[in-house]
């Protein structure tokens, strides 16, 4: 199965790179081909280290989204509509959203744009043909690069379509001890999406770190 | 320290009533006195049985306000605004509220009033010396009845002010196995109390029951 990360030299999509390239096709996207191939370029030297095989490629966004099966938006939110107006070819493909729109005054909270959500903004930008299914969003940016660090925690998924769903939820399953929880519908993800505001805040006010959620 | 109950003879009003009276005063509040009083009798009963001694008393909504220190909100949203409306005396109280606006179709979804969050909808309805607190949002109704199972899990607490946030928080930490969590100011609820109708579609779409949460 080939991933491709929109937005693949940022925080989150670097840490996917590492995280899911020894495991799946990983297709690094960016707006600049040449710091697609320089990220690909240091996830490797850090997988090798640690004696892992990995399949990476660099290249533009646009072929990011062209060659993969799964697309990733690993991008923040401010800079998902203008990236998604570049780009074309989603059609039939699965794309994931991990994107949330927060914003921040004295402590952070959810702002979700008129479409209700960002995933429900993205589903009407897509084609008809292509799946937006949003999972991995309360995940601490920091912690997906953590290598040595075990992700253990809860990952909502929304979707429409049960299949993409399904295979979603076996792609985080995949992923450390990352559990995939089936959370309904993409119009429910706005509360999927809220909740990383609130782990922001409880990271602030209570002076942790990397905050996550389990559902138990 | 005396807490008020009102809404005391709910399912979750019951179970706070089961799992406070050991440890505070707790006066269980009821539109009819006489159904406060049959609560608090079955509560002792259950736990005598467990050779628990505790403080109950039952009596009516108004008089649970007039007498307590805090003031637990144990009702159902659309029962808040006409509830209130009814009740005086909350001046210089902490009134705590675990109240969730939530509505379903095919999924729970949030739907909170106007004021952006049940707990600013409850702060604009009591009188400014009134301290609203929002806590317990997160736990299921079922849990706090069931006295034998361990509450393992995190509550995100949110007030305006810092003395009663710790009071409450203090609170929290005495129930069972609950922890408390400093969520931010009170305008910051909104995205507290949207996490319920998530766990509700986790506990759903996922065929478990009585889903919980925890801050990892």
């Amino acid at each position: 199965m080939k991933i491709g990360i929109v937005g693949g030299t940022g925080d989150i999509g670097e840490g996917m790179a590492l995280r899911l390239s020894s495991k799946y096709d990983v297709i690094v996207g960016s707006r600049e081909e040449i710091k697609a191939l320089a990220t690909c370029e240091t996830c490797r030297e850090t997988l090798q280290v640690r004696g892992l095989k990995c399949s990476l490629a660099g290249v533009t966004n646009q072929h990011a989204v062209d060659e993969a099966d799964i697309v990733v938006l690993a991008i923040p939110f401010k800079h998902v509509a203008p990236t998604l107006k570049t780009l074309t070819g989603f059609e039939g493909k699965i794309v994931v959203t991990p994107v949330n729109p927060i914003e921040r005054t004295a402590y952070f909270y959810y702002a979700p744009p008129p479409e209700g959500s960002a995933a429900m903004m993205i589903k009407g930008m897509l084609p008809s043909s292509a799946t937006v299914c949003a999972a991995f969003n309360n995940i601490a940016a920091n912690k997906w690069q953590m290598l040595d660090e075990e992700l253990d925690y809860s990952v909502a998924v929304c979707c429409d379509d049960e299949g993409a769903k399904q295979t979603v939820m076996e792609l985080v399953d995949s992923v450390s001890s990352l559990r995939a929880y089936d959370a309904g519908p993409l119009a429910a993800a706005a509360i999927v999406e809220s909740v990383t505001p609130l782990l922001l805040n409880i990271a602030r006010f209570n002076r942790m770190r990397d905050v996550g959620v389990k559902f138990v």
